[in-house]
């Protein structure tokens, strides 16, 4: 027989800053699963606490407070911290980027993650998994999108600093406001359009009662990355079998989280159709404008930030392949299922 | 401080047959990626041995095999045992059915793992997600498929006991052939047609030299399932950390198969191409005849099988809303993604 091992380990307490208020269940949900699961797997001798936006440390604050190990722990979009480094905005999602199976491919079987952890060295951070929301929608209108120019003027709420730029182009002036103060901002006309990420979430907030106009697809947003970032000194501190843990219960909560996601927005969107929600497609002008804008910024970029530009063009090199595939089988299997009575 | 836990565990040495050769790497793989993490995750004190399809028992030998606990756990697809009951078919693709994300969210947050596990009661079988191949290719055709007529008195090598009876019903004859000897059979002509996985599985078995007509999409594996069974008293002997472990090692492997898959299958289809392989698209005609077919099947099922009839009205109800969230965002996304130039 095999001699019981005998182990002795000390308690780890570490602390987890989230960059997402509780309302927000199933994107902050992703940090609960993942601590009850790191908590399960040790009988309870490694606990991570999770404290919301704003408990700890500002919301956007998580990175410098990961950097900086006042929290071992944090749970972002790593593009709101584009104003840093644009390359940032590479971990999770760009204009026009990857869905949510091929950010998955590039990043665990492609060169992504090496190539974003090789970059959060220099804020000694080791990134993992977080969720993905799958692709979002476009955002809640007062107003009609008929056309491209219709961005012009346009006061619009938006989630991050590369789509910003983007809208910039396109005519539109970016506001940057709290979550809490978009349903009042719009009600009162000081804001034309917001964005926040598809229908499960954004009908908590009610925004279809002020600007009804709900479009598809989140150009900017087709299948965002979350990630959990870990201060590198407090992973490398890590047992094996305590890095194994952390590493394997990020995995589950990450794919667990889209398809909460996945199993939330459907109902969600039967009852905004029902609540009176125009639930419209952006017009190809306006799509093919985006794109373009798009593309303008991504070469500003390439000039700006060495950091973006290489793994930049590894991102698109990959998704020219994937998109390749997921035309074929993927593609027409869904576009087919889309129009059969079932 | 807190005390150090003094924990006294003893070792666990467990047996997992695989219904696969070690040849199909990604979906065999998995069974790797499980099992090194478990063992990982408890510093080698509970160790998985993985045993490849025939090794231990035959390939269709592993529910009986999880069943009697002869081993612990299995690794296979469970429209393999359809057989035993059609509702087995349910935890992994019928035709018709989920993508992948959207078996994701009626498993884990649907009432599909539930569903499917009280079913596997009668089995002492109790289910872990096990990997997922993504939509399957049509298969390969020594002669072009024009219309559903083009079915009548083809042989072909199916992949599962659903897929025969529809196929049955569209005039085809199925043929149950081991991988190894597809190649040889079409080469010959004893076989007009075979159907495998996707690029990166086919490519590997040579199928486009003898049957060049490659044709998409697999309708009847839209997103299909692997699973992993695990003897229920094997499992309830488990430690609740031991639990949480297998569950998030699972749970991980789960996600990496499936990007596994997608980072490899475009390169396959590029060479594939390049080999002169005539990837075709299933006329309308065909997809339709394939699904009125589908649904005849279906009905006689919901009138064989109770367990069949409960689940699979479940997983439609699900589908529906699914499909009905799919084709906004994340489909008009996709569909502009297919035709830009990045």
């Amino acid at each position: 027989g095999v001699a019981p091992a005998v182990h002795a380990q000390a308690a780890i307490r570490w602390r987890l800053a989230s960059s997402f208020p509780k309302s927000l269940d199933t994107i902050y949900g992703y940090a609960e699963v993942f601590s009850k699961a790191v908590k399960a797997m040790t009988g309870g001798k490694f606990e991570i606490s999770v404290h919301a936006g704003g408990e700890l440390m500002p919301p956007f604050g998580v990175v410098d407070g990961v950097q900086q190990g006042t929290v071992e722990l944090a749970h972002t979009v790593p593009y709101y911290f584009y104003g840093k480094n644009p390359a940032f905005a590479l971990g999770s999602a760009v204009p026009f980027g990857f869905n949510a199976r091929q950010m998955n491919a590039w990043m665990m079987h492609g060169n992504g993650r090496k190539l974003m952890n090789e970059f959060y060295g220099a804020y000694n951070i080791i990134s993992f998994p977080g969720g993905n929301t799958g692709a979002q929608m476009g955002g809640w209108y007062r107003k009609e999108i008929k056309s491209p120019a219709d961005f012009k003027g346009m006061k619009m709420r938006l989630g991050g600093g590369l789509i910003g730029e983007v809208m910039q182009k396109l005519g539109a002036v970016p506001q940057s406001i709290p979550g809490g103060e978009i349903y009042q901002a719009l009600e009162k006309g000081t804001l034309d359009a917001a964005e926040w990420v598809g229908p499960y979430d954004d009908q908590k907030l009610g925004f279809h009662k002020v600007a009804p106009y709900y479009y598809y697809p989140g150009w900017w947003e087709g299948g965002p990355e979350i990630s959990l970032y870990i201060n590198q000194k407090a992973f490398d501190s890590l047992s094996a079998d305590n890095k194994a843990i952390v590493e394997a219960a990020a995995g589950m909560a990450h794919g667990d989280m889209l398809a909460k996601y996945d199993a939330l927005n459907p109902t969600a969107l039967k009852q905004l159709l029902a609540a009176q929600a125009k639930v419209l497609r952006f017009s190809p002008a306006v799509l093919d404008a985006s794109f373009k804008a798009s593309m303008e910024v991504f070469a500003e970029n390439d000039a700006k930030s060495p950091e973006w530009k290489k793994i930049y063009a590894d991102m698109r090199t990959f998704q020219r392949d994937q998109i390749l595939w997921f035309r074929v089988a993927e593609g027409h299997y869904d576009n087919f299922m889309a129009v059969q009575k079932i």
